[in-house]
């Protein structure tokens, strides 16, 4: 089958021939109709220091996707749950299921967590094996929304995470396509009031079409006075901090509220220097650092706010390109002008 | 001043002239505008087993209000929070702030509560005296609405109780106004699915109104079959039951899914045969008993709802009565037809 | 292999030669050393309504277990998790993992649950094959009191759903095993008055041994008298109902303070009256459904106190039979003076 | 009456005679018999940056304190909870009650909080008047302790706060008086392990007989390898930070496990630099500042540790000195040999 590969250490991945992997037991091979592109990919393609001191290539990158089931192992056959045929997507961390966060409902940290694209082959291919468990029916979601469901999830994990998002003022720092899409889940769980804020016009236009009734543009905006205005002073319930920048995370603790939250998804390349006494102990604030998706109470959120059509992802989704074409799809992230960036590959 | 007073053990209540209730050190003295008709204040109408057992005559009736500050006492005045002329509304239950409930955060079940228009003068008067830290200003919203955010509150504290309501399947089991109110809270906190049952077609019109998805009539509807269809099979994730009628428990603990929740506000007159084997231990479900309105979560996230547009109670309040006309507004709640209804007093 | 096996319809089970069990690629094959007979296995021997109603004969009975691994399935071997030799007990439910229940942290109510020795064959045998997901290492922790972690399990899934134990008052209603243990589990966990209750005085003797501060006779104590006079006239917080009976629920309905928790284990061969207004609705009491245990929150938790040495359940087996003895173990049950029963069949 | 005054901008404090503090309509008059010397105190001694940015000298000094009421204002008297002879301590963050934080469970963090010897007159005197809420009987806790249930509360807020610690591994970084209190709140509470660490040996020495299980010197020990190795690689699940040191953040954020949870209460004199996607972003790390004590959660659950005796805190009183020997109490905490000291007022 084709497959996008980092076949060796450095920048970019090639399109090669690689054999269908095997489906095991407990496996489902999925055909892959759709998949994302996600910051984490770009990362691999520029082969930066992360990236190399994680990937052993030569692996197939890619972990965001859907597509149908052609192929199921005896044991997840015997389960009955899963038929060939069925129109699915995947959480991409396989866990061990038997560590002390998988036993106590943390498996997004399990200590031996395996990501697909990552750590093992992934998802931009034209099939990929994924264990059952992992696997969840879209069932009449499209498949091509069903691609874009783990980045989504972010959004879900970073949203909801902390209790009761109605009512709420919420922030989101950073527009990128998690960011725009943490403005549509809070609009969704009914926040009162959702501020976007972001360098980047073309980012601010997608979180307004998701919803966001305020944004900022840092270049001309006063952040966080504007916020304090439109929160009686208070400052903001919930910030969800997008931008993984020091002067997001400045933000982020001077526009939150006395006894607010900060849930911190950004992942920044360097540190943060904090005032703890003044930002973080005198305010009463809690900060909580949001890895992949809480497995699986994120994704059901995520399902039923989309079944219900009370979340539509779709204004994000800016530009579509085949496997060929990963060099253009690199190259639109890299000039800020996207949204979600699709690849088509079996649908 | 005029007020409206269970003069003695009986039914009726009468509008007579009362001395104006002295403002203490901290207190304020409001200018009732409009008040709230309860279904409390019918039980003190009619002086059932227990109105009798609980009202000390003479006391003045009304527990839901909304008005104008126009006196302080010394400590309220020094506190600078509240000021003559502020547009305010009130808990009404007056707490003792020292015991267990009141110190960890239960303070809405209070031991030594006592209740306006029950334990003590209430607000179906021209004035009413209130301890400040009771009361909060309106800022904006229309004083009519904020004269029955008490049921309001009641409805907001039974959905929000237990997690986020995002996505999820709630069932309004009695829709008279709290469960109407429990409608549009459930919509604003972006449940997916609102599911209102009645045996009373005009108050399945104000459900509807509301916001319900489906409406079901026990008196046509297999209400627990609806319910599996309508959710795949699984049940609702909450149920506010607001009947406080065995059937209404039974089909409460029928219609809630696996390891879901049944908040029960509606009061009963009898006892309920609860098989707690197949109904609660076997599908792990919580039970929790509303009381009032969390002090002050409750009011805040409704100020929230009602400040940003979310929650519009008006297609609620069907009748407008003047204070002299109280037996004509205890008829048309006894009939039925009856969604809120509301007296105005000194607008 | 010997086992033993409910043959058909009818009272009784009968030791037998059966086949050892495969062991799938996920499967590990374990040799058990001592099994835990509960009440359920008292309920399958008498073929009571609800015994015939689910069981399939022929079936080999026993849920509670611990042995050793002495093979494993390709998968399970390939996790590197698990081994040959290590000593082990496991969770009996075996789950879907994929229904709403199970994806949301709540798989001890999962749809499709399969209990073992109930719906599959079971640990009343030489050797059981498990799921290796189910299957935890004792690391330390005594065999004999692994096979007794499933019903110390619902002790802990008891007392500890709610919130912090820590200096609050918890009675235990219902002095078996079970509740017993709860009284261990109340204690490691900082309750500061542990009251149990029970009709039987060889069962508030080892309460008394496990803990508790007081022990109550309903026989001949005042019970709410008593607990109201032991908590300054509140109540208790927390109410685990292990008896199952209607009288253990109003108990529990009157002993709870308000605000206070009930959660309810014992399963009630009939129906109970419950006057939800008084009892529930105006205390603002929770009640929770205890149904097996949190998989596996419940686990660390119990393995946690275990290793710590601060919960020791010894005092409460009394009992040691061969797989031959089953019906002695039955009748010790039976006559009320047993503690925990353990059979040892391969240590 | 004598009370301790700082009297001018600098350093120092001078005991003067003062009016007897006027007791409100809301208030109670307390006679001083014991009061505790905080941190805060020697801050405010040295006239630091805080210090000299916050205080309005003449102030007097002093908030944590008991005594016994004697004298009581009318609203106070009226309530009938109160009486004059009661034994009492008090919360000494005087709160509005109005804003945000006081409506929703977290007036600790109250915007108008004014706390006694820093914004109003405070303890270290022989009388002190203070709100009737603010103030807790003793019910039997020796006047003494009391006079510290303030920084006690410190403890069991900053060790509570985040969940169930029954079974759980608890790091306290920093072992002054609050540090050594929240070793024995985590061992009342149910921790399994807990672990102390601090540079003085002294301190060290009073965290064990507090209860650590386990003290580490970062002089001597590696800190974060004999975490790892105590907790079986995993870290631990609660970290304390008492420290307020940049060093105890980063061993903080090195020993806390996955999904943990991180209490941040001593307050930093400079910034930290925090590696948020390694340390907190990645490890899926809570962290939570501490301010002051909930009102009036933290308190019920310190008296019902207190009144039970699972929580000692004398060990930890190594010094009482008069108001006359401030001078002598300053000098022996900055010597750092001192656990928690005590002026002897009016006892």
């Amino acid at each position: 089958m084709r497959a996008l590969v980092k076949t060796e250490a450095g920048p970019g991945m090639v399109v090669r021939d690689v054999p269908v992997p095997p489906c095991g037991p407990s496996d489902v091979l999925i055909k892959v109709h759709y998949a994302g592109v996600c910051g984490t990919d770009l990362h691999i393609w520029e082969w930066d220091a992360w990236a190399s001191a994680r990937l052993k290539p030569p692996v197939t990158i890619g972990h965001e996707f859907a597509g149908e089931i052609v192929q199921m192992g005896v044991e997840a056959r015997a389960e009955g749950l899963l038929a060939v045929g069925d129109r699915v997507t995947a959480e991409g961390h396989i866990v061990c299921g038997h560590c002390l966060p998988c036993r106590t409902g943390d498996a997004h940290v399990c200590r031996r967590t395996r990501i697909i694209g990552v750590d093992r082959d992934g998802a931009f291919a034209e099939f990929i094996a994924m264990p059952a468990s992992n696997v969840m029916k879209l069932d009449g979601i499209p498949t091509e929304i069903g691609a874009i469901m783990d980045p989504m999830g972010n959004a879900v994990h970073t949203v909801l995470e902390g209790g009761d998002v109605a009512g709420s003022a919420v922030l989101v720092l950073g527009c990128g396509p998690i960011g725009c899409f943490a403005v549509g889940v809070a609009r969704a769980a009914g926040a009162s009031l959702v501020i976007a804020s972001d360098l980047n016009p073309t980012r601010l236009d997608l979180a307004r079409r998701m919803g966001a009734h305020v944004t900022l543009n840092p270049a001309s905006d006063d952040v966080v006075g504007r916020i304090r205005d439109l929160t009686g002073g208070e400052g903001v319930d919930l910030v969800c901090e997008m931008s993984g920048h020091p002067n997001g995370h400045q933000t982020a603790f001077s526009a939150a509220r006395l006894a607010g939250r900060v849930n911190l998804l950004g992942t920044p390349s360097r540190t943060t220097e904090v005032n703890f006494a003044r930002d973080v102990i005198f305010k009463g604030l809690t900060l909580y650092g949001v890895t992949g998706r809480r497995m699986y109470d994120t994704w059901q959120q995520m399902f039923r706010l989309l079944r219900a059509g009370q979340l539509d992802p779709r204004p994000v989704v800016t530009h579509r390109f085949g496997l060929e074409q990963m060099a253009e799809a690199i190259q639109v992230i890299k000039d800020g002008q996207a949204g979600k960036v699709i690849l088509e590959i079996g649908a």
